[in-house]
């Protein structure tokens, strides 16, 4: 498997999540792990929610949402053993996002995330991912995803 | 009651999603609308998802979640007939955010957002929002806000 970030071979594009492409974006990077996806990722101070010290748990579904995706597509190309990015294109859209928040995620550590895919059903496929700080588990969430035509 | 923002009345502060200081968040301004809270958005290019056309899954979801949590705090101080952000502060955080995308999201037309308390149990609030464009919900979210001490 290449050493490369899913979103750098072209997993996804323009998105503000996860495009490699989107200057103003969070530009999450997912690798594989097995068959899990990790990223890290570090916030910047805008990033803040209430308090300036904690992550804003919108952001912290961004990293969540589109990770998740992320291992979704590359998943699927994975099965049917060609290259992220190659055509036809594979492209996953979030059915629902369901975040839990377990304790205050800080802004100055690296996150880290990990996510794997536990049930497909046709078009639909389910995954659980944790956000992680310092070893301790911050946030942990269920994405259903839906595959969709790309062009 | 003010017509001005719970926002720029101090209902939260450096927010990312919320706060009005924070020059690269996203800045929702909610108000009353009756016993719901409303708000109105515009995304910008970047904030678009995979597609360059509809608004980022993320995004949406810091839209309901910073509006939800808004309500709440506007909520407990009209509950205790005090003006938002007088002392001593009122603060939430998000303990569990729910989102179901029905549609796509337009980046190009204004967002319409509205939420309303469904059940509140102590120190925990449920809240409901709706993302609409053009006159079709776009997206739903379910959140528990769960009051905190501020400083």
């Amino acid at each position: 498997m290449s050493k490369h970030a899913f979103q750098d071979q072209g997993s996804v594009e323009h998105c503000h999540g996860c495009g490699a492409d989107n200057e103003k974006g969070l530009r999450i990077k997912s690798y594989w792990d097995g068959d899990e996806a990790i990223a890290t990722w570090q916030a910047q101070p805008h990033h803040c929610g209430g308090r300036k010290d904690i992550v804003n748990g919108g952001v912290i579904a961004t990293l969540i949402d589109c990770h998740s995706l992320n291992l979704a597509i590359a998943h699927a190309y994975r099965s049917e053993q060609r290259p992220i990015g190659s055509a036809p294109r594979i492209g996953y859209v979030t059915g629902n996002l369901n975040v839990s928040y377990l304790k205050p995620t800080p802004v100055n550590e690296p996150l880290h995330l990990r996510a794997r895919v536990t049930k497909i059903d046709g078009r639909k496929v389910w995954i659980n991912c944790t956000v992680s700080a310092g070893g301790e588990i911050c946030a942990t969430g269920e994405v259903l995803g839906v595959r969709v035509r790309r062009d």
